[in-house]
């Protein structure tokens, strides 16, 4: 599996799809975008603060571990890092696989231990 | 939840991402692509043929019982008919939500789902 983790400190533009290979039968694009937060007082954005080569690390190990389960061809991450503002992309995830299931389930399992797991912290 | 159902039989362009909705915090792309089958006989690509207001209906119903379970703003798809050559996209599905879960759920389900109902036949 390929994989491409990316830190920005400027707003993340979604990476050119490679067309053509054969083996692909399914990509999964996530955009994990800052909203307003609900029930509380109104928000500008986030702020994201990451240790980045132990980011990095952990994230790497969480899409070695899950291809066990998920086998995919190639996985992108791009996280911005600083002050996001809302409406804006603070992750971006693209999944590429053979077959479907795997690309859904691996971008919905990445998503929730970079959450529970990567040294990334998100401050209002 | 806004509900954007097309069919189209030239190449699937991806809609332009709009920008700025306040309370969209996740956002999934998926493609569905046709790819060379394994250990069969090469194919150049596939031919979708649909009854497309059967497969409109079942598709919207599709996804209204869906977002009972997984609570959306958006969902968009766009099937491409007749002959897809390998490496291009048969089905384009974007859903917004407030929350990534319901987003990544909602598109895991409901491509399962109109794989096994729809009135879209696949042929090689």
């Amino acid at each position: 599996m390929k994989t491409h983790i990316e830190f920005t400190h400027s707003p993340i533009v979604p990476p050119r799809m490679e067309i053509g290979a054969k083996e692909i039968g399914a990509q999964v694009e996530f955009l994990g975008i800052v909203r307003e937060l609900e029930d509380v007082q109104a928000i500008a954005g986030l702020h994201y603060e990451a240790h980045e080569p132990m980011a990095r690390s952990t994230i790497e190990k969480i899409f070695s571990e899950l291809a066990v389960l998920y086998p995919c061809e190639e996985v992108r991450l791009i996280h911005r890092l600083d002050f996001v503002p809302v409406g804006e992309t603070a992750l971006y995830i693209r999944v590429r696989s053979r077959h479907r299931r795997s690309a859904l389930r691996m971008t919905d399992a990445a998503v929730d231990q970079i959450k529970a797991d990567a040294p990334i912290r998100e401050l209002t």
